[in-house]
């Protein structure tokens, strides 16, 4: 059925998603926050700063006016940033239905606060819209997407029938979507791998090879569960596509914005010359602050969030932080893994 | 304590954990199968064939009497192709010493049999070595190790002292060895990971991106806990080095053969053709036999093993066969992911 459908953000992923659901015959507005790139996707049907050389469908049509994106829509899709995801939902509220679906594709924590993007959003929008909340996750580089390479995705919401729901308006030949019920699970593991990408990009800058990069991913992923399960998500999430797929496109993909950012980071570039020159978010860098917290309160070992926390903010050579994530501690496997699993 | 050592079998692998022995330290015999091998290895210090361009150690010495290797050997480690692996072994036994420990690192099953190679060497050396059998298995591509790139592996066994020991004999600054009780787990791991190599090999070469590279190591993760767990393995070894590490350093690495005859299959090249080109045994194609006969027996679903039995063995399109994958059956992702786990 013909969805109205308001997309909440005009990065990468927000006009890619937006172009699905047009292609999917639904009613869609997306909502870019500055004026001149709303009229470059309407008219010239182009994002170039974050989608260069890629044409749009002409019939997405772009818009700066919140109160014109959200008018009488079904779903709302929040595409923005983790950081921006209050103040946009603050913003929201008066202008939605009470009938509305919510749908995030945010990854991160909000910064000071820690608390998951579902959390935010519950908080702002009100009781009433806390089952209606799905987080949509998984593997799903923007680039291919908009490409129609194969691609699956998962949308996570307690409530079955609210998640298939939202199923249905991404679901199309190239982009598979799966149901899960464990909302927690999919935001932590959508987060979280941010960090082990930026890791990944630092180990390969320092040319550590394919070997040490596959221990990274493996001890990274478990570290993930272990702060995962403690925070309440199930484990076996995890092993799926928010967990394991997201965390291995994210660490060994030349799109990845994260990998990127540690990649230069290896090279001896101080981190505020890397998000200058990146001019994009980098997730990765909040969410590495919001692990160090997060471990804390929550008493897991994060060994390789902690040697990057050191690296970003407290100047420690990456070099030296590598060599002692790969000399560390224990050598019972079981023993390292098992802890949250 | 200096080990009297002999590495049986001098291809990349066998030849790499020979040097490693050697640089720990220990008196170490490498056994080639060619007699022209074994002089190259001990009077020119390489071995061009599989190892091209790299200089071993003036110390490493190979043989290819079996006797001379076995001499009063502490430790025998199998690194011979999984199909060979039982031949050997009935060479070697009356060679042997009661004390001898033993160690493999042949990433398969015996065809026909589906034996694990634990199994064979069990059979073939007697019921007291049982407890003296260990698996070496890892993301570890003889390529890095060799230039002393960080790398991580496992060591199986049942008792944990033998583990230890062998533990001790491998582990140095560039090679981190932990141990795990699950030899069932280690071994399944090691053997099915070529599979979704292979696949991933044949997507890639389809130009199906990274999101679906992904998304077929995530469910190849599954299936492998899936058929590992009613082998008797423990499920939470597949999240460890010799499940996720091993199947991600396979799928994403420029040195893996596996990934490179999936590679060549999907450029339109027939088994036979590729085969004969790379002149050197591709685990991946005896397993994906091995799984279909597997599966049936332990009533375990594997349709990534399948579609590849498929496009191996009956000359299915290997484009239809991907797209099958990608399009298949269930949506609710715990149900497919958490039998097994």
């Amino acid at each position: 059925m013909r969805q109205r459908i308001a997309v909440l953000g005009a990065g990468s992923w927000g006009t890619v998603l937006a172009t699905v659901l047009v292609e999917n015959g639904h009613d869609v507005r997306l909502w870019a926050r500055r004026e001149s790139q709303a009229e470059e996707i309407s008219q010239h049907h182009t994002n170039e700063k974050y989608l260069p050389g890629i044409n749009l469908p002409e019939t997405l049509s772009a818009t700066s006016s919140l109160a014109e994106a959200l008018a009488e829509c079904d779903v709302v899709v929040f595409v923005v940033p983790s950081h921006s995801v209050r103040e946009t939902a603050r913003q929201v509220k008066p202008l939605l239905l009470t009938k509305t679906l919510i749908v995030h594709a945010a990854k991160g924590f909000e910064l000071n606060t820690w608390k998951r993007m579902s959390e935010v959003l519950t908080e702002e929008l009100g009781a009433p819209f806390q089952d209606r909340i799905t987080v949509l996750s998984g593997p799903s580089h923007a680039e291919e997407v908009i490409k129609k390479c194969p691609t699956t995705v998962v949308v996570a919401s307690p409530q079955q029938t609210v998640a298939e729901k939202i199923q249905m308006i991404f679901m199309n030949r190239y982009l598979r979507v799966y149901t899960n019920p464990d909302v927690v699970g999919v935001e932590v593991g959508g987060a979280l791998k941010n960090i082990i990408a930026l890791a990944s990009g630092l180990a390969d800058g320092l040319q550590f090879g394919d070997n040490a990069r596959a221990a990274l991913i493996t001890r990274g992923l478990a570290e993930i569960a272990r702060l995962g399960s403690a925070m309440g998500a199930e484990p076996i999430t995890f092993a799926g596509l928010a967990g394991v797929g997201d965390l291995v496109v994210t660490c060994t993909s030349k799109h990845s914005r994260n990998w990127r950012a540690g990649h230069m980071l290896s090279q001896g570039k101080k981190l505020n010359e890397i998000l200058e020159e990146m001019q994009m978010v980098v997730e990765g860098v909040k969410t590495t602050k919001a692990a160090h917290y997060l471990k804390q309160q929550f008493h897991v070992e994060m060994p390789i969030a902690e040697q990057l926390y050191l690296v970003l903010f407290e100047n420690k050579d990456p070099e030296q932080a590598v060599k002692e994530l790969m000399s560390r501690g224990r050598t019972k496997e079981l023993e390292e893994i098992v802890q949250g699993w």
